[in-house]
């Protein structure tokens, strides 16, 4: 994991390289990357390096998982479950915070959240309890919630969890939804895979 | 340079989106790796993130340029510099910090390195004295210095400065050598720039 140069004798100071070789670890960046942005860093380190630093240390300590929803916060309730604004009858199912925030970029949902943490999983032994599927349950006992939106990937994993939710919620008698499947806005036929086209065919609807 | 989803009530908390938006604007990164990067810092935060923050705020503190030669490091002299298994009487002249790791990785070289911190360009008005240039012909004048190898970019600001440099060295009549232009190893001809081929075939050698 050292990013070169270290043997025969060091090129750069043990801090440096210790640093790069932690960014170099991050997820999308590479000893190329974390050397480039370490570069930067250091140049800039008047301000840059040290901000960055301590805005780390502080999301460090706080951040942590809304208590309701499974967001990722700094307090033990997440900014959208606190907003009176927002519809409570409606939750939205994704399996990770990420998909949740690409769903806060598009602003079409005004309801709550709820974060699966992952997606059922036979093969690695992922269980509705190792989710939070149990905590779902619960919250639409709780809360007067009229309507599940599934948001999960279009992958096997996701459409298993989104049965067996489905299935599970089946007694409440409340609404379940998933997310409609077509040709992504943008998209041009001749690059789609089979599966799109036929999904989008098979759903098509009147104009 | 807001990640998104901040407008109409925010989605994350202020630390995690100051922390995104800080990190989205370092080289090679963007909104969406640095939503990512984050995402990864928190979910491992056991550790990691606390633990890059401690190195970064290490590194913003200590991090200098080498009193010598320029190379960035956590003393007044570098490594390289310090070294004593080094041969002080080759200067390798780089544009930059980057480019002495790089030749360090390649392991070639066995000298001393002079890091410029630019190249000279008459359009954006930096001349020999806003680089390490004077400083250069300060070394050469003190240490006993045999040959400056200019390892310069193969760009016109580059050999602007390479040519520059063996000006002013002309009068030490000091060996100023340059790297060797040429078809890159692995390097496929039809897939080579016409001003690459030419140089190699000039420069063209016996077997």
């Amino acid at each position: 994991m050292s990013s070169g140069g270290t043997s025969g004798g060091p090129t750069r100071s043990d801090e440096i390289e210790t640093l790069i070789a932690t960014m170099a670890r991050l997820p999308g960046l590479g000893p190329r990357s974390a050397r480039r942005v370490v570069l930067h860093l250091i140049r800039k380190r008047a301000g840059q390096m040290a901000q960055l630093a301590s805005l780390m240390a502080n999301v460090a300590e706080n951040a942590r998982e809304c208590l309701v929803c499974g967001n990722i916060t700094g307090a033990d309730i997440c900014p959208i479950c606190e907003d009176p604004a927002r519809a409570s009858g409606e939750i939205c199912v994704v399996t990770d915070v990420a998909d949740l925030w690409a769903l806060e970029r598009g602003r079409a949902f005004r309801g709550r959240y709820h974060v699966l943490g992952g997606s059922l999983s036979a093969l690695d032994e992922i269980g509705p309890e190792d989710l939070r599927i149990p905590d779902l349950i619960a919250r639409i006992g709780d809360e007067r919630v009229t309507e599940v939106i599934l948001a999960l990937s279009a992958t096997v994993e996701g459409q298993t969890t989104a049965h067996y939710i489905a299935e599970a919620l089946a007694p409440t008698g409340i609404t379940v939804t998933g997310l409609a499947q077509g040709v992504p806005i943008g998209g041009e036929l001749d690059y789609l895979d089979d599966g799109t086209i036929t999904a989008a065919l098979r759903a098509r609807r009147k104009l």
